[in-house]
């Protein structure tokens, strides 16, 4: 496969530098929203769309809108149509490590040939069930592993890793945590 | 449709309370691990599957394998073959709020008609994109709307969702952090 300075990683770092310098220019532009729309199925099964943002100015939308179901196992009572919600965050934090990783690489002149990762987090559910309450309800910790190989030394490839969890948005919610404000219309 | 008291709002409630009750006899076996799985495509996009899992003193695994594509839309230089990481955060949440709101209400006999809710996150990508060091990398903050309906009062079913709120594993993570490790095997 011959890859060209454009499209490195499989990322178009010309229009990654001009989305740069267009945001430089117009910083306001930057101001994004995302959205997750759910509605309870059954049980602890849900389902969730994410379809519409707003951002560079505008609403928008994705090219389809992706649906996804979430329940418990049937070992936490559920019926399993779904990864539990605690999964989904998981997943969540290595795609967001990963999309930086290609970028960062792409943007410093690496290729990468392989990037995997396993995030694993640590939950005590006597938090969750009320039975301890000096257990918290959510992962007491968790651990990405990562595995990524390319054309570069590898004190190289660790540095973009590093450099890539500085500049996570997930990784960041995580560690640093985010208000969250929680508006009911009851009926 | 008639429920029993077993199966109030599609929850067993009958397991549910049998398994408070082995979890209050043997509290390791709350002990969990969950995990998520990546593999880099190309560019901003990359495939996560969900699978194998720890709990009640084993290993174990969902029935199926689940499988999710994460990725960039055009306007931040990605394909759109799957949604934003950040996007799968509010999945998360909305989820993990719903299916602790049923496991609630079937625990205290509410019957729920209806369950809906949006999670939208404000982000200023100035910080990720590295342009302004003020501006932090993650959702500057999440609002929550849910609609909930029943067979009982307004302020009953307020209070379910405040305590779904009070015991819900992702919320907690979102809004106090949790200890982020990574491990990197470069070469």
């Amino acid at each position: 496969m011959t890859a060209t300075v454009n499209d490195r990683n499989g990322v178009d770092t010309a229009t990654l530098f001009a989305t740069l310098d267009a945001v430089k220019a117009a910083p306001q532009a930057a101001a994004f929203q995302f959205r997750a729309h759910n509605e309870w199925v059954n049980g602890t099964h849900s389902r969730g769309q994410i379809r519409d943002f707003f951002g560079v100015g505008e609403e928008r939308a994705h090219e389809r809108t992706f649906t996804f179901d979430a329940d418990h196992p049937a070992v936490l009572v559920g019926r399993d149509n779904g990864p539990t919600p605690v999964e989904f965050v998981l997943h969540a934090l290595a795609a967001c490590l990963t999309a930086g990783l290609a970028n960062i690489a792409a943007a410093r002149g690496v290729r990468l040939t392989e990037v995997r990762s396993t995030v694993a987090g640590d939950i005590d559910l006597n938090g969750i069930l009320g039975l301890d309450p000096s257990v918290r309800n959510g992962y007491q910790n968790i651990t990405v592993t990562f595995t990524v190989r390319g054309d570069a030394p590898p004190e190289k490839l660790r540095a973009l890793v590093e450099q890539s969890r500085a500049r996570s948005a997930v990784f960041d919610v995580l560690t640093n945590g985010v208000p969250v404000t929680l508006e009911i219309d009851a009926g």
